[in-house]
């Protein structure tokens, strides 16, 4: 059921090397990813959960608002990762030369059926 | 001498609220904020420096190159931050609907002042 949202996500975007749909505990509930050499995404999609799971405690603490979206970039590659629910979210690892903007679109439209999957 | 650029970052991106040049340690260089009321944004960025210290220790551990921007929105603010050196990060925090590619923008032309600064 999550599958094909995140397969979307992944070969929509020029750049797109893998999505994931993961809890903040690190577990992952379903994944679409591309091969990359030398590096594998859901170990670092399981580093940045503990990560945003950080961030997301540091805006309740800090009563800056609910997380909503987390960009990082790196030299290598881009990692957006967006909030589905208090329990979930979904990342998309890129290219460092792939196109951000048409990722954050794909995950905020994916995000719609991503989010009513898990309910 | 980091005064004018952190004023600069600031003033010239729409919905601009504050700059800080921190350590990881979380220990504030210079920092220009403009008022905001409930929020203590010297508050915000220690907390994220913590954040920004895991981020590129995990970027380390998973050979996913050196962290160079991270950005976070939540439902009230956006924060962009630009590593600078090692030791070193500049923040930006923006109303949530400022001008986060200018922000950026600002960010990445300021490091060049910024970085010369640190040496």
């Amino acid at each position: 059921m999550f599958a094909e949202s995140l397969r979307k996500i992944v070969e929509e975007v020029p750049g797109g090397l893998g999505a994931v749909l993961m809890g903040y505990d690190g577990i992952a509930v379903d994944q679409h990813f591309r091969s990359v050499d030398g590096i594998d995404l859901t170990l670092v999609a399981v580093e940045y959960a503990a990560v945003l799971k950080e961030i997301k405690n540091a805006a309740q603490i800090l009563r800056t608002g609910e997380l909503e979206e987390v960009t990082i970039v790196t030299t290598c590659f881009n990692v957006l990762i967006r909030t589905l629910n208090d329990d979930y979210f979904v990342a998309l690892t890129l290219e460092r030369e792939g196109n951000t903007g048409k990722g954050r679109f794909l995950l905020l439209r994916e995000s719609v059926p991503l989010r009513e999957g898990l309910l």
